[in-house]
């Protein structure tokens, strides 16, 4: 297996375009000091949701989740788990093997049902922890794995430190945008494609907001082979005009990995990832359902979203929620 | 094991208070239509929500629920297994295994942190589906294994179908009115508790709220052997006055499993559960973490949770917020 | 997902002959009783197994097991968890957790490494129970799902009741007969493939013998994709000849399903499996490493195995070995 | 839980004698090369093999392992999972679920079952790796987890390298010795308890064997708590005497973990562990089952077994038999 992924990941690089010339990447220092575990989130204040909450103006819901099954779309190449769910009790289960001793009877009137699941983290709709991905042995803020990373995960960083997330949402929908079509062969997402969407849609970006890019993969999650098919993604120039000129607080888009492959780096096969995680501090929602929204037209949202808290962990799992907003 | 359950499961029905006349049970049929599969929770509407967020007067954010970590509280008395987590890539190992084949310059330089989990549904905070438990192989509204139990769960109610769930939230601290140590051993909380602890915090129950009762339980759940030792839980007498009386739309409680051991009946294991899910389609939140609210005696709040669509599932992870109303 | 399955397995259905005539399909009633959970392995005895032992004319031990690691084949299609290994203690990993409490200097002197692993029961070299496959609702000797499948298992006909296997084996190699090249894409090996291969390997069956298959497919092993890829299999003319009039006791071969696909059967998609474990009783092992025996053209031997007992299971994994006798 | 276990193994510790002088220890470099990775199981040969074969005198096969069952015993103090067992497929499920997407009348008539399971690599009855505990951040010969562990275990002395076991065994039955009811209290037992068990059975040790110590645990093996609580292990002066003096190649016992707590050492908690595993390069077989073989007298026999090769892995679980030899 390995062979095989070699021979498709080695031509992927190969594939790249070598015209970009490659800066020095190195893992941010946070600007909200060394013990810094959760970046760009720090920008979230008690006024700040406030504030937003304070602009809802409907009580429809929008759902950002996807559902979770056996066969969902699962990065594997890497000998990753898929989903998998299991019935540990039921009706009539209980009744042939009596668990809890309490007799035919008694399990053939409560009629019990109960179930276990295992999968990696990074499945459904998720958010990226800071630790997922680092750069020279190192993570956001300069925490290293000899010091921090046990067999139960980071010390630092982990997704229990990711706090309940509550700002302005704002989606940029690069599939209406650009049309599907044009974009469904791994085309990169630049900065010219959000700001034409963005203009077109009448809305504005603010210092804080949490971005939600739709490039239509999203429709395709219950066929998982069609939604790895040359899915597009988002590229450098997006994510950099994103975070250092619009002051974005947090990403998300409901493809597969954000980015796209092959990637645009020659010795980096995730450039985005690490940017975002590694050098900015900046986690971003994967694999997240924009369909509906796109449908309704709906821009700017109260953006709620509270991501288990898996100690350590490199991901969580989350079901976000857009409510609309007037933020004029 | 099954004889030793059998014991120690046989010797709490024996201790059971057998003065109880039993009623009849059986599953509830809805009143919102034959096809309905989330109960009381069809009060809700745009309308109700809005209302709610309307009355948002602060942006602190209050999480109720607690972490997911290896050696967290996990009922396996009957098989279940307990949350496990485990790293399947790190930086050093993607050095030595070189996975994605992309050799050792790379993998030195993109250090990679991936991992995953297992669980059964029902730990840490958590929703019960109404498929949990059902009475005389039914389950709410009339719902057969025998047509829509699979090997991958219920194809009715299963935890994808619950929808994110907004509404006025109401504390009832029943650890601080009555005193933990007045409680801490199997105390049984019933309807009288719930008044007087309503009456001193000077709130009232609206018709459709999210009710959640502190035991003050939550307070060892770092420590799983405390947490699982004689913890106190809410009586039939309680829940049917808030459901029956009051209207609420949905419970929950920061210990094991809501009710407590031993169970109030001779003829069902835990007749709240099935009261509750059977009977009345009513579900509730176990394992919250209520401390933090209790602290800040906040007892009226905007209720904002979304449990993971786990498609077929009896339960489902949630990470519950409370933001403080001003419900005059 | 499913969709994708139907059109694939229809697709195979709709491929197949339809001249084979069906005959009634049903469970066997076993010729050992009605408690008679282990079919044809019956005809072992204390006698039987010490004159197979007392013919071993070497040392030479051929290990005829795969192994078991991350990315090996595994039969997905219809959901089934691959199998995944990972570690839950490494020396370093201690010394940063601590789990033990017993401090740095212990855990830094104390290396430890421990670790899990979860999977599918039919994967790598392993054994079909006889509950694997049933006909109408019932398995082998007519138990039934009401009465004998629990939450965990069957409680007729699990792997815990496979005994120790030791008996005369005889390798059949039909990728040397016949030439790999010619049996790649989807053969069907019938009788005649088995009495010429026979011949030219000049033995003869013997009633009570293991008689393992060579279809070569396992020279692929290490790369699932090629050895899933139009695998040969066993026909039923094949398995009748061998069970019916040679009186066989146990199969094996190794390729992923014993049998190939598309099914001969038009209304059984696996109609092998059904013939051997529902209606006569036979267990059958798969995903063998025939491939040194074949280089060494051993084609008698003591087969010696011994699967692992657990409860309730429908396969097991085991690790047969062979040491060549003199059968004169 | 990690308070809890510090609490436990503290105890542990200081219960401690001080009596014993502490060696200096280190991993030993294998007599058989800096490629070894099987240490004393290198004393087989093709010979040696065959000479136990030949000395069969039985087909009386015994089963040396115990069943693999939801609720077995567990090591769980450090988080390790337990065995889990669950059903991917059932007769009735897939009626329901229709995952092959045959229809109705396919899935009623070929009842289909399967199933998966997860455990620790060390329960049950199983054989450890020499990589499972090393010493200073070393294993067996010196291998290092800097070179040679990622995250998919270990490139050395992983399970897979371990080969089929045929050897002499020999059964040393201390629990009918010096009677149950004297060791029970986690006794440890020494090398004048196996010299005098040797001498009552009227048996010799030789250079080579597989010794088995039966301490009688196994007959509470359904039990785990009792089969947990307080049991007997082998001292250091014992394997001391069995490696260093009678040339043994392997070992094993039929309790939890070989040795007993508390440890003899002051700054090892596992000492007779890192001595066997570390140190001197035997592996050693826990958690078998020895009542049969006990309850027969039969204390020399042909050992057989084979774990299962799992790629990396610091244990395997396997299957040993013991076939009566007469080895005079």
């Amino acid at each position: 297996m390995k062979k095989i992924i070699l021979t498709k990941l080695t031509m992927l690089v190969l594939l790249v375009s070598p015209s970009i010339a490659q800066q020095k990447e190195s893992v941010g220092k946070s600007p909200w000091g060394p013990d810094d575990e959760i970046g760009t989130l720090n920008m979230m204040s008690d006024a700040s949701k406030l504030s937003v909450l304070s602009q809802i103006v409907s009580g429809e819901v929008f759902d950002l989740s996807v559902d979770y099954f056996v066969g969902m779309p699962s990065f594997s190449a890497l000998g990753d788990p898929g989903y998998q769910y299991w019935l540990t009790h039921t009706p009539h289960g209980t009744v042939v093997d009596n668990p809890n001793g309490l007799g035919k009877a008694m399990n053939e009137k409560v009629s019990y049902t109960g179930d276990a699941i295992s999968m990696y983290t990074h499945m459904g709709t998720h958010i990226d922890a800071l630790n997922h991905f680092g750069l020279n042995g190192k993570i956001w803020n300069g925490f290293t794995p000899d010091q921090y990373l046990g067999d139960k995960g980071w010390q630092k960083t982990g997704a229990e430190t990711i706090p309940p997330i509550i700002a302005r949402g704002v989606l940029i929908d690069i599939a209406s945008y650009k049309g599907y079509e044009n974009i469904k062969d791994n085309y990169r997402i630049n900065s010219d494609d959000l700001k034409g969407a963005i203009k077109q849609q009448g809305i504005e970006l603010k210092n804080g907001d949490v971005v939600l890019i739709r490039t239509g993969q999203a429709q395709f999650y219950e066929d998982a082979t069609t939604y790895f098919h040359h899915f597009p993604g988002i590229n450098m120039d997006a994510v950099k005009w994103l975070i250092e000129e619009q002051g974005v607080m947090l990403l998300g888009a409901d493809n597969l990995s954000f980015e796209t492959f092959p990637p645009e780096s020659e010795d980096n096969w995730v450039p985005v990832h690490t940017y975002l995680l590694a050098e900015k501090g900046v986690m971003f929602i994967e694999q997240m359902n924009l369909e509906e929204l796109s449908k309704a037209e709906i821009y700017e949202f109260a953006f709620i979203a509270a991501s288990l808290k898996l100690k350590g962990a490199s991901g969580s799992p989350m079901r976000p929620l857009a409510i609309p907003i007037n933020s004029n």
